[in-house]
């Protein structure tokens, strides 16, 4: 299949892998009963994007700095405010600047050792990004096999886990957006959906939802710098993410 | 008509005073599009349940940490998402521990000089709250008088504004509500219903909204003090703000 159609069955909410489940084809309460099977405690994991400066040292759950106040923090008002009986407790350990193999480096305290039932991962730009600007050497191919290897450790200490993978995404148009992320950036894209794809997880389409949203609004409303969304591309990201959690 | 039977009409859209619009009964998207009649200034005014943490000095329209971690930051994530077209500029000036006088006293700076094409204020717990811990000596009289002052002032000098009242609220069972507040807070709501109505304000029905929440979760979850929502009570707040100003 072609990836373009992939996407697009993706964003009709048909997760490559998984059968939709009953809940997707029934209504809303429904869909959000369906939540709750999913287990109480949501980890968000990543880069910059999901750090949006919260505050490192408010480690608890549903931590009004600790979520920061990027699309974690948006999404924290949807979840919590719809399933008010699942006792939802979500966590933000995204850090700047983060690649791939950086996330596996501090995975015993920041993610293994929170016992997650629900793990959102968004990797991947600066795998791509410090190429170009810190004389980083890796390449797609170093960031497949690094996420696999994270997936692989995740999944064998974690083995009920469910995990929503992000699709890294540029917004054409940012200010850091130069003509080298062309073609470049796609080949760690394709990577990282192919990874969902390979390990049975659901995946963020955030390339479709910015792609589709540059129709409305030009890259300095989403996304000035193409890299770090604005307070709409959040909650852009936000309605993306729940789209998918909703329809596991 | 009892208040009872008007709370109910105003969840369901109909504010006192004002025809629903013809937006009302259409579609999303016609709402929507409604919505940029109101012109693009959204000013929110109030108290510490509006101010929620923002950075003072962050005084430009849209700003991340201007808008705080509440019921605006929420909301500026909605509106900027679903109307990208309309540019529209939201600026937070609520202000902790504030009454309607201590409004007044800031107007000219935190109000008329934005010229803000909506203006939405909540204000009122404080005005009773302080005259429990603070040896405040007004009444809800008075709260009435100082807000009637307020919206002439305003009226006058920005006749086109469009202003949406937010009911002040408390949650029962948060811990800084004792039997004190009750029936004392009541006639706080009632001047603020009454002013929206006589002003033909649109109104948030924030009790309604909270004592129903209590229905699925109990005060700790949406507002733990009973005063200052939680994550989950400030998206709550974020929906039923909108659910008004859709159909302005």
């Amino acid at each position: 299949m072609e990836r373009r159609a992939l996407i697009k069955n993706i964003a009709a909410g048909i997760v490559a892998g998984m059968a939709p489940s009953a809940a997707w084809a029934a209504g809303k309460k429904d869909e959000i009963n369906s939540i709750t099977e999913l287990g109480r405690t949501i980890l968000f994991q990543g880069d910059s994007i999901t750090d949006a400066g919260r505050q490192r040292d408010a480690s608890g759950p549903n931590h009004r700095e600790g979520l920061g106040r990027g699309y974690v923090f948006h999404l924290a008002g949807m979840l919590l405010k719809d399933s008010p009986h699942k006792e939802l407790e979500l966590y933000n350990r995204g850090i700047s600047g983060n690649k791939v193999f950086q996330l596996a480096e501090r995975w015993g305290a920041d993610c293994l050792d929170i016992k997650p039932d629900v793990l959102s991962i968004l990797i991947g730009v600066n795998d791509f990004w410090h190429t170009l600007s810190n004389s980083y050497n890796g390449t797609a191919a170093v960031y497949e096999r690094d996420f696999r290897k994270l997936l692989d450790n995740t999944m064998e200490k974690l083995p009920e886990v469910k995990i929503i993978i992000g699709e890294p995404f540029i917004v054409k148009g940012g200010t850091a957006i130069t003509a080298q992320w062309y073609p470049a950036f796609k080949d760690y894209q394709e990577a990282s959906f192919n990874i969902a794809r390979d390990y049975n997880c659901a995946f963020v389409p955030y390339q479709a939802y910015f792609d589709q949203a540059l129709e409305e609004a030009p890259a300095a409303f989403w996304c000035p710098d193409g890299v770090h969304p604005s307070i709409a591309g959040a909650a852009l990201m936000a309605e993306a993410w729940y789209n998918t959690y909703r329809k596991i």
